[in-house]
C-alpha cells in the first residue's frame, strides 16, 4: 500500500505555488490554541503568582492546585525553587541582585507558559514588591493575565512549622538574609487573592484559588467542583420565598416514576444535569450516550424526562415555571420550561435497542404522555419516602462524605436489584483482596441495590433490604469497609445503555471501581426464547463491553465480574473453574425461586441461611 | 441553594486528619498528566532542536509543525529568537559567552515545557556544538526525549535567500560574527534528523520531522495524516501476490451493496477504519456514533458491516483470510476475520431509531445474513463501475489534490440524492457569498449527489448527473469554483444518524464546511401520514441539531441551510421571507413530478431549462 505520506508528498511537490499562499507565517494564535488544543471551551491561559514566606503553605498549596487542575483536565504546570534552581537559575546566587534575577527569569518562563495556554503556578517567596510588579508588568504587556496571591501565615507559625529547618538556622545566623529574619517581606498591597492559611485545610486554601479562577474565567464554573455534586435542592433560607412562588405557579401532577427522577435529579446522581432534560441534551443522550460541556464528553446514557399531555404543553407552553405535584403535594418548581415531542417510537429505539411493547419499561413510555417537558429544577425538600429505609438514602455527597470520613483509598461499587447469594459476596471480597494488592490501604465497598421501580416479579425493596443486611450481620461482607445504601433511581431494564448509567451516577457518589457483570441490565426477550439468539434482548457480553469503552467515564475503572457457580465440590460458590466443570452447578434464578417457594434450603453454602430465610418468607408470601 | 463550595468546605473542616493523610506531596507525574491531559493516549513531551544556518529554514518548519501538530489535538510551543530574546534573555549579548548562556537557558526551557507534556519545538542557529549537546544532556538527565533535527541548506541557498537581507550586512561587514561567514557552523555529527531543504517545500519537510517523531513514539501514527486518508487498495507492486493468495483463500459473495461499501471504505472515505467493522467499532457506532482512538472521538455514526450467513460463519470460522466476490471476481481479502451475532433488531433500532420492517433500507438488512463478518481488508484493484460517471467518482485524496491545485482556502459540501432546483442553486451562491465575506478569497463547492443504492422512487444517478451538469452547463453555478462529483455510499434514510456519515465522508476528503438542511437522509413514516405527528420518521429540524453537536466532526463548519421557495412576485426561487409569506410556493417533490411526467413547465425560474427537460424525459420514459 502506498504510505500516505507519499500521497501527501506527491501532491505537495506539484503544487508547490499553492503551498507557499498558505505557508504559516506566525506562531499559531492563543484563540486557535485555546480552541482546538482546550479541552474546556473559553479556557485561557494565565499566570498565579504565590508569594509569602518560608512555610507560609505557597508549594503545598500550589501541588493541590495542580493535582485538582490535571484531575479536572486543565492544562497546569508549577515553577518553584526546585524545578528552577536546580536548572534555568542555577547559575545564580542568593545576592539581592541575583534573587531579583531570579524572579525577572521566573515571570519571563510563566509568561511563555501562560502564553502557551497553560495554568502556571509560581511558587516563591518573592519578598520585594518591586520583583513581583516586574512579573505583573512582563504579563500585562504580552496580554495575559496575571493573579498574585498572598498566602498569609503569620510569622510564628511559619517558624513553628519549620518544615525545612530554615528558620532554626536563620536564627542562629547560619543562614544570612533569611526572608522574616533579617530580611523584610514586603506585604502585598493589592493582591488578587489573600489566603489565610491558619485554620483552613491545604484543600481549603486551594479551593479559594479555585474560586478566583472561575471568578475570572479562567476555568469554567460547571466543569470544576466534580469533587461535590451540585444538588437542586432549595436552601433552607429560600424555602419560604420559594414555596410561595411555587403557590402561585400552574402546576402539573406527576407519578411515582417521575418523582424517583426528581429525587435522582435533585440529589446530584446525574449532575451537571440541572433538571429534566431538554431537547438538545435529549438528542445528545439518544444518540451519543452523552451530554457535552463544550468539547467535554459527561457520560448520560438514558433520557431522564418528563413527560406531559398535549393539553399540558398548551396549557403551560407560555409560562416561566411548572409546580410538580405529587399526590398533591407541591414537590418541585421546573424552570423556564421547554416543551418537545415525545417521539416514543424513535426514543424506546435509541434508549432500549427495541421498540417491543411488551417490554416492562418500554410499556409505560407508550402509556406516557406525547410531550416532554425539560427544564431546570427546584426542589423544595428532600424526598423522603417514610417506608423505615430512609436511612439507607444517602446523597452522593453524603455517600462522598462517609467515605472520606472511613478514610477510604479507593472506593468500589457493586449494582445489584437480586437477592445476594454467596457467588457475590465471593466476587466482591475478591475485588477488594485485588485492590489492596494493587496497593490500596482502605479499600470500601458500595453494596448499592437499586431502589426505584422495578417489574414486578423482581423481589422488592424491602424485601432485599432485609435479605442484604441479613448478609451483612452474618459477616459475610466486613461490616467495617462496607456502605450499604440504597440507589433511588428507577430500573429501565436498558442493557448496555442502562449500565452506563448505573456507573455514572455512582461515579458522581465518588466510587472510583465499578464491578460489572453477565447481562448487567438486561432481560429475557420480551418475545420469548425464539426471538433472539439466546432467548435475552442483549448480548450478555455487549454490557461489560461498552461499559469499558463508553466515553466520560474517565474516573471510573471498571472491574468484569468473574463468573462463581455452585462448586460441588467443595460445597460452596466459587469461580468457575473450565477445568473441572461438571463439578459446578449455575443454579438459576427460576430455580432459587422454586426453592425458596417451596421452603426448601438451596446446597450448603449458596446463601447466608439468614438471608435466605428473608425469601423463603417473601416467596411463601406471596402465596398466601 | 448551598453553593458547592460551601459544601465542599464543610466536608472538608471537619475531615482535615483525613485530608492531610491523601495531601499532595509532588507535582503532578508526567505519566498521569500524560493520561488524563494528552488527547491521545501514549503522547509525551519531547524537545525538538532546529539547528542551522541563518535562513535555511528553520523557524518556517517549526511554525509549519505547530500549526500542523496544534490542528492535530497535539500540544506543542515553540521557542525561537523571537519570544527567548525579547524576554528572558533581552539581558543577554551577542558575545560568544553570551551566545552559549542563551542556548543554556532555551534547553533549560525547553526542557520544563517537555517536562509539561508539550512538544517543545526550539528554532536557533546554535552553530556550536558543544552547545547543541549541553542541551541533550540537559533533557537526558531529566528523562526527557530530544531530537536534533538539522536544517541542512547550502550556505549559498541561504544567502540567496538572505530573508532578512541579513547576509548582505554580514558580507559588508555590518555585522559580525555572523555564522557561515565570518563564524564557523558547526556541522551536526549525529543529528536524530537531517532536512536537506532543497527541492522540498516546507510542508515536505515538515512531514519528515512529523514521520521521525512517529518512529520515536511520540504521536502515534493513526490520528495524524489526516491530511491525506489511508486508502486500503493494494499498491501494484504488490498486486500479483495478492492475488494469487486471494485464490488459495476460501471465499464468500458479496451483494452490489457490499460492493459499494467495499469501494467506500477502500477510498478512505471512512478512514481511519480499516475494513468492515469488528464487533467493538460495531458496538461503539451503534451507542456512541463514533469509534475510539484512545480518548479521541471519531465519527462514524453508521455501522459498515458485511452480513453473512451461518453456513458461511461455519465455514470459515478458522481462517486467516477469507476472499469477497462480487459477480464472480475477486474484489478484496478480509484479513484475520471476526464474526458475532447480526442483532439486527437492536442494530435497525440504533441505527434508524425504528424497527419498522417496511422502511426501504431496513427491509434490505432484515432480509440479509445473522451473521457479521468484521476484518482489515485490501481491495485488488479500485472499484468502477464502467457506467460512463466513473470520470465524477473522485476519491478523497483526488478530491484534496483537486482543491490544492484550484487553491482553494475553504471547501464547501452540498450533499444531495434529488434534482437541483433553483433554490438549491441560490442556497450555495448564497454560502460562497457567506464565506467570501468572512475572508475566505477562493472558496471552492464540492456538489457532492449521492451514488450507491437508493430507493425505488428516488430519480436514478444517471438522469441526476445529467441534470446536475445541466444546472452547470447554464451557468447557474460557477463552474470556475465547482466541483461535481459522485460519493459512492449506499443511502440509508436514517436521518439524524445518517447526516452525520454524510459530514464525516466529505470531512475526509477536505471539506471544511458543510450544508445542511431540513429533514437530511429523512424519509416518510413507513406507517403513512397518520404514524408519527408529522408524518415524517424524523423530526425535519433533528438532522441538523444533531449534527451541530456530534462529536468528531471538529474540522467540519455546519452551515444550516435557509428555507427557499418560489417567490411569485418576483418570478424566482428565493429565500423564504414569513413577512409577506403569501408571496412563496413550496413546490413540494411530489408536484414537481406531476409537472414532469405529463410534459408541462413549472413557474419560471424554478429550474434551468435544459435541467428539467432532463426530468421531463426520465418520468416520461416511466409511463412509456
Amino acid at each position: 500500500m502506498t504510505s500516505t505520506h507519499e500521497i501527501y508528498k506527491k501532491q505537495r511537490t506539484s503544487m508547490q505555488v499553492a503551498t507557499n499562499v498558505t505557508e504559516q507565517k506566525h506562531h499559531v494564535s492563543r484563540a486557535k490554541r485555546g480552541q482546538i488544543l482546550g479541552h474546556l471551551r473559553g479556557f485561557r491561559g494565565c499566570t498565579v503568582w504565590f508569594t509569602g514566606l518560608s512555610g507560609a503553605g505557597k508549594t503545598s498549596i500550589a501541588f493541590e492546585l495542580e493535582a485538582y487542575l490535571v484531575s479536572h483536565g486543565i492544562p497546569v504546570y508549577g515553577l518553584d525553587g526546585d524545578n528552577m534552581r536546580t536548572g534555568l537559575n542555577k547559575d545564580l546566587s542568593f545576592s539581592k541582585q541575583d534573587r531579583e534575577e531570579n524572579i525577572r527569569r521566573v515571570a519571563e518562563v510563566a509568561k511563555l507558559f501562560a502564553d502557551a495556554g497553560q495554568i502556571c503556578l509560581c511558587s516563591f517567596i518573592s519578598p520585594f514588591a518591586e520583583d513581583r510588579d516586574l512579573a505583573r508588568i512582563i504579563h500585562r504587556e504580552s496580554d495575559l493575565p496575571f493573579f498574585e496571591v498572598f498566602v498569609d501565615t503569620p510569622l510564628e507559625v511559619c517558624e513553628q512549622r519549620d518544615t525545612k529547618g530554615l528558620y532554626v538556622k536563620a536564627r542562629k545566623g547560619d543562614i544570612k538574609g533569611f526572608t522574616g529574619i533579617d530580611q523584610p517581606y514586603e506585604t502585598p498591597e493589592h493582591p488578587e487573592l489573600v489566603v489565610k492559611t491558619v485554620s483552613l485545610t491545604v484543600e481549603e486554601s486551594m479551593l479559594q484559588v479555585v474560586e478566583m479562577l472561575q471568578e475570572n474565567g479562567i476555568i469554567p464554573k460547571e466543569v470544576i467542583n466534580q469533587d461535590v455534586v451540585e444538588e437542586l435542592i432549595v436552601p433552607e433560607e429560600r424555602l419560604a420565598a420559594a414555596r410561595e412562588e411555587a403557590a402561585s405557579l400552574p402546576g402539573i401532577n406527576i407519578n411515582l416514576i417521575d418523582l424517583q427522577w426528581v429525587q435522582v435529579l435533585s440529589e446530584g446522581w446525574a449532575s451537571p444535569l440541572k433538571g429534566f432534560m431538554r431537547e438538545n441534551e435529549f438528542l445528545q443522550t439518544l444518540h451519543f450516550n452523552c451530554n457535552f460541556n463544550g468539547k467535554n464528553a459527561i457520560n448520560q446514557s438514558i433520557p431522564i424526562v418528563l413527560p406531559c399531555t398535549a393539553e399540558d404543553k398548551e396549557r403551560l407552553n407560555e409560562t416561566s415555571g411548572i409546580s410538580l405535584y405529587y399526590n398533591g403535594i407541591c414537590v418541585a418548581i421546573l424552570r423556564k420550561p421547554e416543551f418537545y415531542h415525545h417521539r416514543k417510537e424513535e426514543r424506546c429505539a435509541r434508549q432500549f435497542g427495541t421498540t417491543n411493547k411488551n417490554h416492562p419499561h418500554i410499556k409505560l413510555i407508550m402509556e406516557s404522555g406525547d410531550w416532554l417537558v425539560g427544564g431546570d429544577l427546584e426542589v423544595l425538600h428532600r424526598i423522603r419516602w417514610n417506608d423505615g429505609l430512609d436511612e439507607y438514602r444517602y446523597t452522593p455527597n453524603e455517600l462522598r462524605a462517609k467515605f472520606k470520613a472511613m478514610r477510604a483509598d479507593a472506593v468500589f461499587a457493586f449494582q445489584l436489584r437480586n437477592p445476594i447469594h454467596n457467588g457475590h459476596a465471593l466476587l466482591m471480597s475478591d475485588t477488594k483482596r485485588q485492590l489492596q494488592e494493587r496497593g490500596f490501604k482502605r479499600p470500601v465497598l458500595l453494596l448499592h441495590p437499586l431502589g426505584g421501580w422495578v417489574k414486578d416479579d423482581d423481589v422488592p425493596l424491602p424485601e432485599r433490604m432485609q435479605q442484604h443486611q441479613a448478609v451483612m450481620d452474618e459477616g459475610l461482607l466486613d461490616a467495617q469497609s462496607t456502605v450499604l445504601a440504597i440507589f433511588p433511581s428507577p430500573m429501565m431494564y436498558a442493557g448496555p445503555t442502562e449500565v452506563q448509567w448505573h456507573a455514572k451516577a455512582r461515579m458522581n457518589a465518588g466510587a472510583n471501581f465499578y464491578i460489572v457483570g453477565r447481562d448487567p441490565a438486561g432481560v429475557p426477550h420480551p418475545d420469548g426464547k425464539e426471538a433472539s439468539l439466546d432467548g435475552n434482548l442483549y448480548d450478555v457480553m455487549h454490557g461489560g463491553r461498552v461499559l469499558k469503552m463508553a466515553p466520560g467515564l474517565d474516573t471510573l475503572e471498571i472491574i468484569p465480574f468473574r463468573v462463581a457457580a455452585y462448586d460441588k465440590r467443595h460445597q460452596r460458590m466459587a469461580f468457575f473453574d473450565p477445568s473441572r466443570k461438571d463439578d459446578f452447578d449455575f443454579i438459576s434464578g427460576t430455580r432459587m425461586r422454586a426453592l425458596a417457594r417451596s421452603g426448601e434450603n438451596p446446597p450448603d453454602g449458596f446463601m447466608a441461611p439468614k438471608a435466605w430465610q428473608v425469601l423463603v418468607s417473601y416467596y411463601q408470601s406471596l402465596h398466601l
